[in-house]
């Protein structure tokens, strides 16, 4: 947590020497009234979904093409001007704050669907493309984009920026897996293809998965060549609740060692069932629970249902339903994206920070186990969700941002969350990305591994016009 | 092609301000006689196994673990002196070369298997553990390491620094997909853990991916942290020959858009299927032919075998033969395996090369047709098989390396190739790497992505001691 009260606008620090208004006059020249400067507007363009401060850009400019978005790295290189690129607004850590000023470059206009290969299963897009969109564009063609953050808004550039994923992850991987090429724009202005179309290569560095999860620290993702898949014949879904949590964990192991192929493993815990019950209309029981979905031919979904249904009852599973229709279906997994919006509902005046460590799956049950149990001896409350087939779960905790003793209790329990996956050798964070929210962990996590991050950073970007202030401490 | 004359030893060129004397001394204090300087030890540890010319290392040294790998490169480094790693020696691009000169850090002796977790499918092995050896290890766990390159003999150290596939990528992904983490040892005599053993992470950039591929360039891999499979239910094999090279591939795009999940799809010509009837004694009609496998419960397999009969007969089938047994299976794999020594066997006297484009899977029949074209004008004989499910594809050409004629016409014909798969948005090499044989095509390949990887090689290794001469041109 940083030392500013969360919820006030932060004058930006001073950057190198800048030469502001010779930027914007430059800007102004090319982009006309796609440059704008007004206040709200800027605050929009930095972080508002969470617990950490607004830094509002000092201005926002709205390219049309990838040719646009390399004059504006040009101009602010020329004028060292720091520059943070925008999606839908909605990553977690302060992705988009401007802490040392600088020009938000909304890349929302550039939403142009390029071309999908039905026969290649891929598509390429433009950057402000938004997950819902695609996934509309493609319904005739029976393929889907399947990388799932819970939002259809988010834009699929931002998407790479933060190395997205969600509860699709554990059958359809992330977006490390399913960005098979980008356009970039350089720090220096260049713009590269980070990469053939082909489904493989040897040739040379992986620049894609270079980019993929660097947050806008390294370039500018312009354009993406994203891999599709058939939307399956069956889908099927279940509920299951279990006894314990370790039950719960101990039925996704078996089911992952076993390669059933499940689509979705989603837990909640009792609290998160009970916000679900209200926010939702749900009648669920308040138990550790798990979301699934299986995918495949009607006859795959259903030997998969069958011998998770085994599994389940062998790890203490209490009760186990269906959900066969698209309907269904749709309230369920509706439900299960809602809870960042049903917790917000169910503590309408308290402030939201969501946790999203990541660990072995072997060690999942222990991690839940021991955040529950600090949970409790702190004090706090925060429905736990999570993405248990990636060993991945959220601590949605509610506090009171006027509240010292509560935040400074939720400070000291953030950090011992992430040493503690740390430790057990999993990572501070799952899918949220570092932004401003996790660099502290990053020394912890990384070792001399972050002397090697530091190292491309000023390669790539020696002026450190790109997304300053995220990632990696002291740039 | 280089202006060297295949098979004849080089004198390294001069490096920078080498002190050799001193760097052995200091090696020889450290390791005694796990320093050799031998001649022909040398020579093996350079390219054995392709037309590219023999160019030894000046010395070879064997360390047992990852901190005297560390101080290797440090005593390299305080004089000056490039290192190669070395495996297994099974690289094809001249991977192994010393055209500066150097050591050769022979980590073959680093064999030890270190845990194998089966909660979390994964294990940790060091580089030298060869993936028969692990997969021998593995047997009794109901687990397997998939990637298979196509020789039991390669190492993962050297299998993930080529981003290796093989066979099995269609279905379980290359080293790219497989490789969870790695420790590494940079230029600067840093050890790197490049990543924690969760499934996935948002915390920074990913080191992992952008050593996997790097050949020795960036750094050298000790240890690797591999995911694993379960040994699927069934297996069930197919060899389906059809009337033409378009209706094998139009089979394959067809099951792949249809999600099959195929575990390998291979392509063999004519004359390649001739070939392998002589050497392994097979009956096979030389047609345009697909191995396959199907892997899954039994249930599954026989669901994608009838599938595929389908999809197959649909694209001009003309004949469909399963091979259920374990032994039948192991017969069609070890000759599909043996493709090379088998080309070789043919042509005891000639040479060969081998080529590796990958082209996206929607041009993967136009490129296979106008390279046999190519290839015939030319009047070359070159057997094509191809791991058709990535589109990635291989020409063995058979030339005489004294041959002015040929070795010109296979120069051209390689060029040709290459243009042609870049062109068709694909790679010059899906799976072999660039080594010294491929660094022509960089340039055509990446554009000025060539200058961001030019950029993180000089970050990460100013010195230029790590494998030099490989991957980008002018280091």
């Amino acid at each position: 947590m940083t030392k500013s009260t969360p919820g006030v606008v932060h004058k930006p620090a001073s950057h190198h020497a800048i030469d502001r208004s010779g930027a914007l006059a430059s800007l102004r020249a090319v982009f006309g009234n796609r440059l704008a400067q007004g206040e709200a507007l800027c605050r929009q363009h930095a972080n508002t979904l969470t617990w950490l401060p607004n830094q509002p850009p000092e201005a926002v400019v709205y390219p049309k093409s990838t040719s646009e978005v390399a004059q504006i790295v040009q101009i602010a290189r020329d004028f060292n001007w720091p520059i943070i690129a925008f999606g839908a607004g909605t990553s977690l850590e302060g992705q988009l704050n401007a802490p040392q000023g600088g020009l938000s470059v909304d890349l929302s206009g550039m939403d142009n669907i390029l071309n999908v290969n039905t026969q290649d299963l891929d598509c390429t897009v433009e950057a402000g493309v938004s997950r819902g969109q695609l996934n509309k564009y493609l319904r005739d063609t029976g393929l889907f984009f399947p990388v799932d953050p819970g939002t259809e808004l988010a834009t699929l550039g931002g998407m790479a920026s933060t190395r997205a994923s969600g509860t699709t992850a554990v059958r359809y991987g992330t977006m490390r897996e399913n960005v098979l090429r980008m356009t970039v724009v350089m720090a220096d202005g260049s713009t590269v293809r980070t990469s053939s179309r082909a489904k493989k290569s040897s040739a040379g560095y992986d620049l894609t998965k270079l980019i993929v999860g660097s947050e806008g620290t390294l370039g500018i993702i312009t354009q993406l060549t994203l891999k599709l898949h058939g939307i399956p014949a069956s889908i099927v879904a279940a509920v299951v609740a279990f006894s314990s949590l370790k039950g719960a964990c101990d039925a996704v192991m078996a089911a992952i060692a076993q390669g059933l192929g499940l689509a979705r493993i989603e837990l909640l815990d009792p609290l998160q069932i009970e916000v679900l019950n209200r926010h939702a209309g749900l009648t669920l029981k308040p138990a550790p629970t798990l979301f699934l979905e299986f995918h495949g031919s009607t006859q795959a979904t259903s030997e998969q249902v069958s011998q998770f249904k085994n599994i389940a009852f062998d790890a203490g599973a209490q009760t186990f339903e269906h959900a066969e229709t698209h309907e269904e279906r749709r309230v369920l997994w509706k439900a299960r994206h809602n809870v960042f919006w049903a917790v917000k509902e169910a503590w309408p005046d308290k402030s939201v920070l969501v946790t999203d460590v990541c660990v072995p799956i072997s060690r999942l049950a222990e991690c839940v186990a021991r955040t529950e149990e600090d949970l409790k001896s702190v004090g706090l409350t925060a429905p736990i969700v999570g993405h248990v087939g990636d060993g991945n779960f959220h601590a949605i905790c509610i506090f009171d941002p006027n509240n010292k003793t509560e935040v400074t209790a939720l400070k000291g329990f953030t950090q011992r969350l992430a040493v503690r996956a740390i430790e057990m050798d999993g990572t501070c964070t799952g899918e949220h990305g570092i932004g401003q929210g996790k660099k502290e962990f990053m020394a912890r996590e990384h070792g001399d591994g972050l002397a090697v991050m530091r190292a491309i950073k000023q390669a790539l970007d020696p002026q450190n016009i790109l997304n300053p202030g995220k990632i990696i401490p002291g740039f």
